[in-house]
């Protein structure tokens, strides 16, 4: 990298730093950078840069910062909310990650992993699988997500419930500051009292603030047991009763409690080939249960079979399966997975990543279900999700017939229908996926105030130039 | 409270919301507040206000706010490193938030319990046993820390290794900002990324950011089995060794693992009453295990017999008693618990709240024990704490006959060895007590640079005229 890079124009310092690292200019190649795989979103970029190393990062960011030049971090560009990339404005580059993909250490005695951004989630589950540890992190796209954009979102996905979402998951961060500064944060202690949690606040702050390079991560020794249940339940009451249940004969052993829809299995079953209900009749309301245990000989076979049986008798359940072989236990959970892409193969449909205290779950799934099937008849909501966090996504699915761009001229109504509820209920309006383009008008209603006014601060004193990934996360930014 | 506060002078204006609310002004009755419980600082303030309420919180500071008077936040007053005690400077107050003890609500179904800052622990432990649930902070200082405090220190204690840090156990807060401004941040949800972590912020930063008024913390179920072992161990690598065995039996069920030497030991025997080794011999190292299981038939007995015959044919342990009753229980800990009263009357003694990543716990004790004895002939060291989250108390206890004050004239000298070796091996040099007044001098060499810098331009942008707790944690501050 050439000493005299201040010297140079800010496009020609640019090219100077870009092009041995692999700048990217003509335009087909930037395509894909440029649009969110929704493609709900598409904007401009003059250039993507791609440093291999934190210190490459940092001169990039050096660069930029000197001549107010925008920076859209980005990783495995998996965003639901638009985070990651660009609007349309001038003056402004994407800079990915996914060159930084190193394994910098595994301690499998320690049970700490230290990756670098750019390392795809299921990559990070094989290498801790490798040393005989779990990495427990688990979700849909996590076959493109990478560890930056994850910790940058504080992801979530299917294992909250017993591990936390990605926030607790992590013990350290390396960390490149708006003004190129570096901070040196890989490390590996579960007790460290020294001063502000910076940690805390780049995670979760959708690159906002600075970007997460690389990581300390918290490994799990692997389990020696994993139970799966399929549910036929009456009513999202005795979903609900059910997790209690699980939760009262063993907390630590539930991995995973999901909740579905009849109407969202009816949609799995019509449009994903392979697809079958495994129980006698089809119902209401399905849910889907983990149990693992690292304990050898845990026998939670029999814990399940004894929490189902209870259940039966108590009107809490209708109808069960156990995997019997990881295969079974691959379809069971192939039903939940495929939710989101049976709903957009039967039409046009609009997302809604809420939560609320678990307890309300049941209510808010109703109420939300009859005020959006009243605003719009015909339509068809589709909840489904993580009920043992309380996170469910409350998806509506256009009604049949219906032109997809009048039902989806409908998006903000129907958003705004099922934030009241939520709101209501003590809830969040983004539970996993975070805020980015999508959600930042509703920032000043829900965290307005002295909340927002923090918010702007620290941004303000951390990115005063206003450079990181802005638009994003805080409104007006 | 006067409507017309703004119009009074900075006394006149305190004592018009201060006389409803409680305060003291005689010098006898300030005095409790203004030193630390070990002795070490002393300072004064003007006055002592005790707000009764997040809305009284909120105008005192609004009031301070204006007049540039200083707030030292103060809670149950058990810093080990002088955070919530005043330095000597004219212009300051104390808040002490005692009278803001309520339990606001408990949810035994979400598992949740939200209380106001100024609640001990020992009573947040009870309420949610009343409740048929568990909170598992514990520590030492139980019986007079509060939560407030306790969660601005991030407070650990011993059962880190299975259920984290007062962090981990904190969903929302409430804090009042340093202009009298206030978040309410008392959320019930296990996922909502709406923005950035400020609470996570506020967690750890000692009141000097803000002060915790109320907070929304985790409960789990009640533990059915509980098993507590001592073990008398051959080196401080058995020790580790034992750790992982019992971790790879089952990694949920150990809720403490304590180190203890022979030397610490051998003083609790010899200064407090009613203690005896319950084992045939003395040795030089011990462990204090706990194991405990949401689960009923969990089996941890059988669990920890198996571990222990295991350790004992590879030599891992020389003798182990599992604890028979409550009682006994109770005296097993008791050996533990007593280890800094048994060091102060031992002698004058220096503290050393360091960590290390778990796997150099055995190296860190036995390079600092060697190092010390060198420095300092005839000084013994005292090793004892959380050896499952790497988290070592190395306290040193002067020489037999040495001048208490010249062995603490030493007392940097002592924690600059310390340090040195826990840095090499990526340690930190406060794990659990925090910053505090005692160790702001080691931020610029350990957390300088571009973590500094951030943390400085955060608390400037909070606490722009720098009266929120001056003078802790940060260098200068």
């Amino acid at each position: 990298m050439p000493d005299d890079l201040h010297a140079l124009s800010p496009l020609d310092a640019l090219r100077a730093i870009l092009g041995p690292a692999g700048l990217l200019t003509a335009p087909e190649d930037l395509a894909p950078y440029l649009s969110d795989w929704r493609g709900l979103y598409t904007g401009e970029a003059m250039a993507l840069l791609r440093p291999a190393s934190t210190e490459e990062v940092s001169a990039c960011v050096a660069l930029c910062a000197k001549h107010g030049i925008a920076i859209i971090p980005q990783g495995g560009n998996t965003s639901m909310v638009g985070g990651a990339t660009p609007e349309s404005r001038p003056g402004q580059v994407i800079l990915s990650l996914a060159r930084m993909n190193r394994v910098r250490e595994v301690d499998a005695l320690d049970m700490t992993m230290t990756v670098e951004a750019g390392l795809v989630l299921t990559r990070a589950q094989e290498v801790a699988a490798e040393h005989g540890c779990l990495f427990p992190l688990s979700l849909g796209a996590e076959g493109s997500a990478m560890i930056g954009g994850l910790l940058s979102t504080n992801a979530g996905g299917n294992t909250t419930v017993r591990y936390g979402n990605a926030r607790e998951l992590m013990l350290g961060l390396e960390v490149v500051l708006p003004d190129g500064g570096i901070i040196h944060g890989l490390r590996r202690l579960r007790k460290d009292n020294t001063g502000y949690a910076l940690r805390h606040l780049f995670v979760g702050a959708e690159g906002t603030l600075g970007i997460i390079t690389a990581a300390v991560l918290r490994l799990f020794p692997a389990p020696r047991e994993t139970v799966t249940a399929l549910c036929a339940v009456p009513s999202e009451d005795a979903a609900l009763s059910l997790f209690r249940r699980f939760r009262a004969a063993d907390e630590g052993a539930v991995r995973a409690f999901e909740y579905m829809s009849g109407t969202g299995m009816g949609m799995v079953f019509a449009t994903i080939e392979g697809t079958a209900l495994p129980l006698s009749n089809p119902v209401n309301h399905y849910v889907l249960v983990d149990l693992t245990a690292s304990r050898e000989g845990a026998g939670l076979r029999t814990l399940a079979e004894t929490v189902l049986e209870a259940a039966l008798i108590e009107g809490e359940i209708e109808d069960a399966i156990l995997a019997e072989s990881e295969a079974q236990r691959a379809s069971l959970w192939r039903l939940r997975e495929e939710h989101p892409e049976a709903q957009k193969r039967t039409g046009a449909n609009v997302k809604n990543d809420v939560s609320v205290p678990v307890s309300h779950v049941p209510e808010m799934i109703r109420r939300c279900s009859e005020a959006l099937r009243e605003m719009i008849p015909g339509s068809r909501p589709v909840p489904f999700g993580h009920l043992g966090d309380g996170n469910i996504h409350m998806n509506l699915v256009q009604p049949e017939g219906m032109e997809p761009s009048a039902f989806l001229a409908r998006s903000h109504d129907i958003m705004d229908c099922v934030n009241a509820i939520v709101r209501d209920l003590g809830g969040s309006f983004s539970a996993e996926h975070g805020v980015g383009r999508l959600k930042t008008d509703m920032m000043e209603e829900w965290r307005g105030g002295a909340e927002l006014a923090a918010m702007r601060a620290i941004k303000a004193a951390l990115d005063p130039r206003g450079i990181m990934n802005p638009g994003k996360v805080l409104p007006g930014g």
